[in-house]
């Protein structure tokens, strides 16, 4: 398989834990996006919406936004599921993704910011109105876990979807400077960063980091 | 079941269709956006991220995220199913729903529009906005439909998870004027708004609408 993605990009960053945790050996087809190599006639024909991650299966076929791709991992892998077994627990689960997936990561992107910019906002609006979606969204994070507060990852005693958003996302709290308030979130962020599969997909280990 | 909801939400809107396509009957608990009935503290007790739609099962247990909870309720009810049987044509759909979920509507939806409007913005560069990440969604919405695009719906023979995100999308892109160019999706579209579950669930059907 390969993976169009991009160091940075947190979407990126949580398919590249995903593949990890699977034990699924991957390409990576680095698009830069600040050089818009996303933005290219022969990623169009790839991914129509010019955005990064892209994953492109043995065979050729295509499959876009993240957590559709991770969704599709599981399946083709069961061990071990990003999903807890439970119906009500995996539909809290994949709610807690979608805060970060919908709610929070697709508000503060580097579209989004880029759009204020030429709305004329300097960049401590922008980054004011990262931080802001940022915190706000992981308040809301936060207060979602306490039912589940006694297991040792967000909804059981591995990491899955929750944790490959959670993480990526807490990098972006510390990139916007957010104020860095929600303890469960952070331990939960400490015991995922000490796992290989993690930080394997981290950016700063990734071979276009810095480019 | 309750749902609780907003006649305009899109979001609210796809679970609506989602419990009408499962034949589940269910009770509204409207929570009238523009009065901040979604900020008070007895509903920031059923969800902390102060958003709609939230579903209320028969135990009083909370589900949050509109796509998070049409795939519980595909869970809990097989038939008709949401989603495709094939693996990878499943993965397509739930990035087509991803698209709009994640890309278009939290990016144009009332909490960024009024933030800009914080911002100092006039209506026509808030309308402009809207239009544009809906315009830009769509089109590679459109696009990424083609190699399916001898089924009757987006990727099946019935409407499902694609559809319930592509309805309400469309009411929105109507209501910012957006320019509709996407001969495929509106022919989906015309399928869907005929049938009783897609209709019962339109927020000019709901008892809420222009109150």
């Amino acid at each position: 398989m390969i993976l169009h993605g991009y160091f940075r990009s947190t979407s990126s960053w949580r398919v590249r834990i995903a593949l990890n945790l699977k034990g699924i050996s991957y390409r990576d087809a680095f698009r830069h996006l600040r050089k818009k190599e996303h933005r290219t006639p022969d990623f169009l024909k790839i991914n129509p919406q010019g955005l990064v991650p892209v994953l492109e299966l043995d065979d050729s076929r295509i499959l876009t936004q993240s957590l559709a791709i991770c969704e599709y991992l599981d399946e083709i892998i069961e061990d071990p599921p990003l999903l807890p077994d439970n119906t009500y627990l995996r539909a809290r689960a994949r709610a807690f993704a979608q805060v970060i997936a919908c709610d929070i990561h697709p508000v503060q992107n580097l579209r989004v910011l880029n759009r204020l910019r030429e709305l004329g906002h300097d960049e401590e609006t922008v980054t004011e109105w990262a931080r802001d979606v940022i915190e706000m969204g992981l308040d809301a994070g936060e207060a979602l876990l306490r039912p589940e507060s006694e297991s040792r990852y967000c909804f059981g005693d591995t990491p899955g979807l929750a944790e490959l958003c959670l993480v990526p996302q807490l990098g972006n709290a510390r990139r916007f400077n957010a104020e860095l308030r929600w303890p469960r979130l952070l331990a939960i962020e400490a015991l995922c960063r000490a796992l290989p599969s993690f930080e394997a997909a981290a950016p700063e280990n990734q071979s276009d980091a810095d480019t």
